[in-house]
């Protein structure tokens, strides 16, 4: 079997560590990255600051040099968050015979919010005889797919508490303005109303993929965005909040069936959490039978999750019948540290 | 679309609860359970002790009487621990038509001990159309599916270790004579050279998993079983160890990758474990990128642990394509809080 041939859509901080990822790995190559400006026509090496000898040094190019009729048995595509957004790209790819894997957080689950591009997306796929999945760290994993597997050992559930608490002081300055670190708390309140801080996304994504799997239907879904106003002054390396000031978002939703809440999903992210004694994790809290009181702690880090998760779920996608899938279609995600050809079905290989 | 329809065979401790956790649920029903002795011509809410409005109150019958061609949609096999001695029975249910799903901890990975067998049981099931899965708590889900799910969000992984540590006092009689409970060390060390202490059913299974879904071959697989010796007097419901004594076993398994551990189980079960201070709870420990640290204390009780996971897995068993099936080949475990026909594909339903 050929090598699984891979092109990465997007060389930002997501899609240039799905590139040093798989250049450490067997039986898959990188045969075409996308991006635009000033980094088309350059050396992925050159981009990615380092050597992988045995890889081509592949240069950096443009859809149209890349999105060809089956030239690669997946795409990864990491440009957007959301599935409006990220829609015509997963058209085109899909119309090109080939698989898409994307670490846009609401095509984790798109029928939540845009169902008739879900359903689009769904024909499209069904059509061309390839897969599209969304996943990630969280949506994908931490606050829906990990709380869904533990249930696994449950005969009833009253209520699940899905919790991730984390620093965001690993991240960039994108991320420091995208979560209003350091602003005022007017300027947060601002920011929420007129659409400019987005928070997490996700919450719907993974609250309906939770219900689906589980077999119930909520009333309704509700969220909550409020600032994390800090006490003392925090110092992060791409970002600072003073006393008084934003070092954070926190994040809540609600999931209520027959009245009653089933799935409270709490998502608190700042800056320097240690420093006001904060330990950050991931929970899950079952109050069921039996209960299950879980803890990952420190919590795994969103970046290099997100990117494992997506090069991961490569061979699961390729394997799927044809359509758009979820996590919660697939065969549970897994790291792979042999040859990736072995993880693929030889009918479902797109480059023979 | 009709209810599923499932036969229980062996209403011991499993089957029994798996009995009752189905009665509670919508969309599924019983239609037949089978035992031996004593049981055979009891109306079920007799054996069971309690009474279901709304359920049939079916009469425990023989193999004969339940098991005939597509009575039901799956078999809850619940009979065996070793696939050697659950292999008639599955034979006679896949050419009877119908899927199993069973808690025979080797039937996890039969390939690990019983490649021959699984090998037959495979092209039996696909000859019939239909699926044979086993599963449980663990083998099932703690020790192997938990620390595989979570190894998605790696990159590379330099070792895991996957540590159970639970507490034998819940269970009764025959656990604590299987376990060796009370019993002297030269009494143990004789059990476990005669074959008569079984101690942890599941290791080769859990390992085999692992290593499949992960891409590597072990050079070898070495299985540890030492006894416990209490300092103190133990004493729980259904057995006892004096000081001096043997208060359970402690299993350990090492899975060696090119000459390096990669996999380190471990999985000490005693009675009583609080009163010698020891922590009970299931544990997932990678040193990789990132590094994983997930524990969920207490640990998930065996009994119900089994029980929730072999009935949850039955939509994932009937929907599988035919042939014998691995918690890794099938989509994520979870609970099912709604109707059961949700989650069941109509081309795959045996009882139309």
């Amino acid at each position: 079997m050929k090598n699984v041939k891979v092109v990465i859509w997007g060389m930002g901080a997501m899609g240039s560590g799905m590139a040093r990822m798989l250049m450490k790995k067997t039986g898959i190559d990188i045969v075409g990255a996308i991006d635009i400006g000033a980094k088309v026509g350059k050396p992925i090496f050159e981009v990615l600051g380092e050597e992988y000898p045995n890889n081509e040094n592949i240069k950096i190019g443009t859809v149209e040099d890349y999105i060809k009729p089956a030239i690669a048995d997946v795409v990864l595509l990491c440009t957007d968050s959301f599935t409006e957004k990220a829609f015509d790209k997963i058209k085109l790819i899909v119309e090109n015979k080939m698989n898409v894997v994307t670490s846009a957080e609401e095509m984790s689950y798109p029928k939540a919010q845009s169902p008739e591009l879900a359903d689009e997306i769904d024909q499209l796929a069904k059509e061309n005889g390839v897969s599209v999945l969304g996943t990630g760290i969280n949506p994908g994993l931490i606050m829906d797919v990990l709380v869904l597997v533990m249930t696994g050992a449950c005969e009833d559930i009253n209520h699940i508490t899905s919790r991730r608490v984390n620093s965001l002081s690993p991240f960039g300055k994108a991320v420091m303005e995208e979560q209003g670190i350091g602003i005022s708390v007017e300027e947060f309140e601002q920011g929420k109303k007129d659409g400019s801080l987005a928070g997490h996304v996700g919450f719907p994504e993974s609250m309906s993929l939770m219900a689906e799997a589980l077999g119930v239907k909520f009333d309704e879904i509700t969220q909550g965005m409020d600032p994390i106003v800090t006490d003392v002054d925090r110092v992060a390396p791409y970002g600072e909040a003073k006393a008084g000031s934003v070092a954070g978002v926190s994040m809540t939703a609600s999931g209520v069936v027959n009245g009653k809440e089933l799935i409270k999903m709490d998502h608190p992210q700042q800056i320097e959490p240690e420093q006001v004694g904060v330990n950050t994790g991931d929970y899950v809290i079952i109050d069921g039978n039996p209960k299950i009181n879980l803890v990952n702690s420190p919590e795994v880090e969103g970046g290099v999750g997100t990117i494992a998760m997506c090069v991961n779920m490569i061979p699961q996608t390729i394997n799927a019948r044809p359509g758009l899938v979820t996590m919660i279609d697939l065969p549970i995600p897994h790291a792979i540290l042999g040859d990736f050809r072995d993880q693929i079905h030889e009918d479902a290989k797109i480059v023979k």
